[in-house]
């Protein structure tokens, strides 16, 4: 099967596969891929998810193929359909990052071999939706009615849309914190209110006193027309070592990394800081997507 | 041993690599090379022809290790038998790529691990041809007595001058269609069939009614002075669904790939298109030929 | 434990690792690192330490995972801090290069998984260091009592130093033969000195009748304001065959390679070059120095 959306996950299949996740990683389980490969196709650079997958693959006992379209025949003209139909000659499951939405649903219906969404333009990215609900049940041992704060660039940010509708599956409240001008999709939020009846605030600076979970991501100058209010939004929004005195004691701040400067870096030393854990979270977790897509 | 040219094989040999493939594709064997390791040195970039050697080494246990020139010693100076001596002695074979005609073979000579070539500048590229045949053999269940039509810029194509030997060592019939200008070498030609007794025709536009086999390959416009004949002439071979009404209903079409607009992009899911699995057939060939020149 | 510097490793840590390598080339024991993933992090590129590190970890069973800062989220501005934070989690073991000085001691610092150092600035290169004894030990049966020449631009090659550190600890006679303005350090040689007593001569032009070893190095065009100079001062150091004459009959050439014209290419046939054998030292040595630091 193929992983290109969290939405094409059932609320069971998802349980399924953090369950598995959690046994990898607390060493009770291997998954056994041995002689299987790997292809990563990254048509945008993301070292962090292809490393991340790679070291999956490899804990599995599988090898990895990388394919670099900087040298390849992409820049002859080929095709994307044509790239995908012969690489999936070469390897067993293809993880496919590419800067076009709907392009990894595309090569997945081109081919017969198993295709793991490694990010598609604005669209969707399962795994780290995955890891994000993966790390917050390992931290907080549930999924279920916490209060997560979601912080920053909440417009744009990719994996943000797909983790408001993990936490409105499982039963979680929901704080938006983001500029104006930053917010959500409305029509979005309302789409997976319907579906599973989201309890939701909206905010518009930094406040998250009541959050077991703080989910920060990042604001790029480049959304904002005036430099000096880019500037100023990103000071607003850095959390600072101070403002954690009227958090939770128990608050886990995650963030998908790379982080710039919306964390202090004094906060890394502290023990709310579960961001590097939660990059880590992605190799256990990976390889039971690996598995889930290669058994079926 | 190394595998540098096609002419460099016997006919028996060649016979048995292809057998060895064919074992290997029906999943009836499978070379053990484990704990052995492929050097890949591409001095000039072909992902596709890499990615192919490094799957094959996988698929037979092997580890792989990718020089890559862009970022290496080659940029402070060091000469290309430095660069091979020292990479000798970090792995088990290596497979080669380079601009320059006879750099291979060259390499061959400084070193005593096995060498295979992966293309040399306008000269060999043994493995695409070895695999050109064993998709004929396959496809068509032999290689002797086909009509065989070779299409596109013969004049050019590194691996149509090898196919021709081949196709010629088993006694098939040859066409040749190509724009004036860009046919095959003469003198070529007559070589080998004074070594095989070749049935050769020569045909200036596209043409292939009777034709078994269409090997096409690409034309490329910086052929041409005028960008407008260019054009015309690579619309005039461009092979359309409707050509195809003419043609043996079992017509097999192979291209050694990338393809850009030599085939229309509706023949794709026809049965007479087989580039594709040629293109796969890359993997079992190749790790045919790894333990061939391994094992001596 | 990390390997940072060779001045972290005890007499008796070098000739364990030294043995422990001997044994390794010799067949006559193989780590088992099987199922363990080195990460390469290179933040300066350096293809052969880079393949020979990742040549010594598939040799020992393990996978490698590479770490490209070009393609990378330092371009996001990602610290280092971070980059190496999220890496440790993908691996067991991590081999970085980094163009600063104390880079690498500092990544050491922040994470709990070992670290390798393959060279930060002009300081340290660890691996290279006991290349080059082993080099000696293996080539002339000890590494006491020997008269070593080192030759080219001391004062900016990283490697000599520690090179000069290594032979003073096991009593080795040295010469340095430098072209004025590129003698090695003379404080760091009176702090050699009084560690170890440490017998030094300098000379300013190639000299080398009663070496046993003659190690050269690269002097580079950039170190000169004059263009002819820098011309004049590679030539007049450049050894050529006629100038082994005079030299001992087991004279043995070390050079860390890449050379561009330190050493006229005849000299490659001679028994007396033993730089491309001292390169696949690398293999071994690496192999003991990956075992050394994960066993602790």
């Amino acid at each position: 099967m193929d992983l290109i959306s969290i939405r094409d996950l059932e609320k069971k299949e998802i349980k399924e596969i953090l369950d598995s996740a959690e046994e990898i990683e607390a060493g009770k389980k291997k998954p056994d891929l041995h002689g299987k490969i790997l292809a990563t196709l990254f048509f945008e650079p993301s070292t962090r998810t292809k490393l991340s997958f790679q070291s999956a693959a490899m804990r599995c006992g599988m090898q990895t193929l990388d394919f670099s379209p900087e040298t390849s025949s992409l820049k002859k003209g080929e095709s994307f359909h044509d790239t995908i139909k012969t690489v999936e000659g070469y390897a067993d499951v293809l993880a496919i990052r590419h800067p076009k939405e709907g392009a990894v649903r595309l090569a997945a219906d081109v081919i017969s071999k198993p295709v793991v969404n490694g990010g598609d333009g604005g669209n969707q990215h399962p795994t780290q939706t995955l890891i994000d609900l993966f790390s917050i049940r390992k931290i907080k041992g549930k999924m279920e009615q916490l209060n997560v704060t979601l912080m920053g660039d909440l417009k744009h940010a990719r994996t943000m849309r797909s983790l408001v509708y993990g936490l409105a599956m499982f039963g979680s409240n929901v704080t938006l914190v983001s500029p104006k001008g930053l917010e959500m999709d409305s029509t979005y939020l309302e789409e997976v209110s319907k579906k599973f009846g989201l309890n939701v605030k909206m905010k518009d600076k930094p406040e998250y006193a009541d959050a077991d979970v703080l989910y920060v991501c990042r604001i790029q100058a480049e959304r904002f027309a005036d430099p000096y209010e880019a500037k100023s939004v990103q000071a607003k929004f850095m959390i600072k070592k101070e403002d954690l005195k009227d958090a939770k004691k128990d608050l886990a701040i995650l963030h998908p990394l790379p982080k710039i400067n919306e964390i202090e870096n004094s906060i890394d030393e502290m023990p709310q800081a579960q961001y590097f854990k939660q990059a880590h979270y992605g190799v256990p977790l990976r390889m039971a997507v690996l598995e889930h897509v290669m058994k079926r």
